[in-house]
This record gives structure tokens, C-alpha cells and sequence, in this order.
């Protein structure tokens, strides 16, 4: 069975992985007949509560808290290699420029979380394909841009998309429901909540962005 | 648009909403063109480190964890009345037998969220559908079982089932892809996380539940 790494970024969209785009993922690889191997970096993290959507002065752990989403299923990203895996997904959420890299305060001056850096670029260097969803392809362009020029989408917010480009990265504008693929560096990117007014939507361009990802691999 | 109110109970299997059952529900109700109308009570519960599965000591308080995977959208259910709904949706993970209600620990002879059953009980007067996932049946059998003895399912684990059948309610045999329907009592479920193995498993039982909820209303 085929295994596409799931890396998160704590649970909740204010202060880690977006629930919802997770667990679509989820059931999208599951979907395709492969096996999805979740992770996270034991790392902390300044806790929003989502309730009034304001920081409380408490941290938690990005690894314990992802492990919610993963129902306990999950491994420390630092004992992670890219000769595991045959694709890696990166769901969004703030979590993902807030608590994988700081891409959400210093936009393309962002520094990276030195083990999520490592893995993507181990993916990019063995060819293997490489999804991001929402606001992660920042993610990608922090760590990949300068070197690849990866094409991404983070969907229309035109101050992100300049920050992307910024590093090196193109960007190109998407609908929700859709998906930019950069064929010849395997990396597939979809808007999700970025732009969904509804889960459904966030689901229909989740579930491209997953089938992308399978074929390319 | 028809609103179906999802009880929360937490975020995370072991002390909360089981995380994909609430996502699954919530999809599956957009994808009947449904409002989903998300609630949770404002009370504490004893936090379980989803990592180690092993309760820390903390406490943290269900309606704010809730609201992680409502983004936010999500209301006391003290505030909430049967009349404002068209249905209503139990997601399950150990939050609704800990949160909601305490059929974890006392079985047949729990007590519950005064709240909780208070709405179960407008609902069933007000004859509109009530579904129930997972481990959540329990609840519905705890409120209702006495007086309407509806019939349930929680998969097939006998131990639970007898449970079930102590307070009155009816229990029957169902694999996690189908669901049990009580027509005279309007009443819905599915085992889900009872008996899946695999999220697309979970997810087909939950659709079809959600389905069955909406032809109901």
C-alpha cells in the first residue's frame, strides 16, 4: 500500500492544522486505497481559543494536540525520511505559517521548522509529489522557491500570492473547488478554506488536490 | 434552508467529539443542502493526552474545545431550543458517554447534561429526527429509553448493547457501512467509529445516517 505523509500542525484552524481539511485529506488518501502517515513536530505552541478567537497566554504541544486528528495514529516528524513515503500532503490551517514555519508574521522572510524544511526538500530531491492545501503552499515556497520556482496557489488574496512570489515561487490564482498542478516538480495545491464558504467546497478541491497527488506518484 | 443542530462534546476521541465522525457529519449535511447548527455545553472535562492515550489532570471546558472544529460557529446549548431545528445529529467519540452524559462510567443507570436531555426530549415530543453515532446512541437511550424505548445501534460490542437494553431501549446488530432506523421514533444511527477500521468506512455509515435524518424531517 502506497504511504502519503500527513503533516500537521496542531488542531484547530486559529492555532494549528484546519480539522476540517485534515480529516478530508484523510478520507481522500483513504479513498485512493492508500495508507496516510500522519505527523507533527513535538514543538510548542501559543494556544487561540476558538471559541472568541483570541490567544489565551497558554501553550500546548503541536504533536500531542495533532494527535487528536490522528486518533493517537501519529509520529514525531523528526524520525520521518522521504524513502518512507510516496507523497507528502500538508493540510492548512493557521498552524501551518504560525507553528511549521512563521510565514503568517514575516511573510517570505519566513524560517521554517528545521525537520518540516528537511523533509520537503528530501521529497523535492527524490522527485516524490508533494500536496498543499489552504495556506500551506507557503509552506513550500519558504522552503522550495528559491531553488525550484515551484508553481502554487494559495487561491486569490493578492497580498499572500505577492509574498509567495517573493521567495521565488509562482503563484496562480484557483477557485475553491479546483487545483494548480506544477507537473514538473510534483507539487498540487488547492485554496480549501482559503476561500470555502462551505465544507463541501473545501472537500470538492481537497479530493482533486489528493487524486493529483496519487497520480503524479 | 433546514437546520440540523451537531451536539459536540469536545475535539478528540478519547475525552471529546470524535474528530472525523463531527467533519463527516458536518459534510454530510452540506451535502444535503442542510445548515448544520453546531452546539456543545459550557462545562469542563478531564483532558486525555491523545498521544499516550492518558488523562494529564487538566481540565478544559467543552464548549471551547468544541468550537475548534466548528471554526468558531458554535452556540451554548443552554440557548438553543427544539423549535429553532429541523433535526438533530450526536457525533460520537468518549466526549458524549463523558461529557454529555456519564454511560462511560454508570451504564444504564447514568445521568445527563441537564441541557442535553432537556433538547433529546423537545425533540422527541416535537417528532423530529434524531440521529446518534457512534457511541452517542447511548445518550439517546439514557433520555429516551424508558419512555419510548426506541431501537439503536452501536455495532456490535454486547457488553454496551446490554446496556442499552437496560434502560429500555432496543438494541440491533448493524455493520459500520449501514444504520439502524426507529421510524415511529424518528430515530437514526450508525456504529462508525464502533467498528471502523478505516475512515471511508466510518464515512459511508455516517453519510447514509445523515441521509436517512434529512428523509425524516
Amino acid at each position: 500500500m502506497k504511504k502519503i505523509g500527513v503533516v500537521l500542525s496542531g488542531c484547530g484552524v486559529y492555532d494549528g492544522s484546519e480539522i476540517h481539511e485534515a480529516v478530508l485529506t484523510l478520507l481522500a488518501i483513504d479513498r485512493q486505497g492508500c495508507e496516510a502517515v500522519c505527523m507533527a513536530p513535538a514543538v510548542g505552541f501559543a494556544v487561540t481559543d476558538h471559541l472568541v478567537n483570541r490567544e489565551t497566554g497558554e501553550k500546548r504541544s503541536v504533536l500531542v494536540e495533532s494527535a487528536r486528528i490522528a486518533r493517537g495514529n501519529i509520529r514525531d516528524i523528526k524520525e520521518v525520511k522521504a524513502a518512507e513515503l510516496d507523497a507528502i500532503i500538508f493540510p492548512g490551517g493557521f498552524g501551518a505559517a504560525k507553528n511549521l514555519c512563521d510565514f503568517a508574521s514575516k511573510g517570505a522572510a519566513a524560517s521554517v521548522n528545521p525537520d518540516v524544511a528537511r523533509l520537503i526538500k528530501e521529497m523535492a530531491v527524490a522527485g516524490k509529489p508533494i500536496g498543499a492545501i489552504c495556506i500551506a503552499p507557503t509552506l513550500v515556497a519558504a522552503v522550495l522557491g528559491k531553488e525550484y520556482s515551484p508553481l502554487v496557489t494559495i487561491g486569490t488574496d493578492a497580498g499572500t500570492a505577492a509574498e509567495i512570489e517573493k521567495t521565488g515561487a509562482k503563484h496562480q490564482k484557483c477557485p475553491v473547488t479546483e487545483f494548480v498542478v506544477d507537473a514538473q516538480h510534483k507539487v498540487v495545491t488547492t485554496p480549501a478554506y482559503m476561500l470555502a464558504t462551505r465544507i463541501s467546497e473545501a472537500a470538492e478541491g481537497i479530493d482533486k488536490c489528493v487524486r493529483e497527488v496519487v497520480k503524479l506518484m
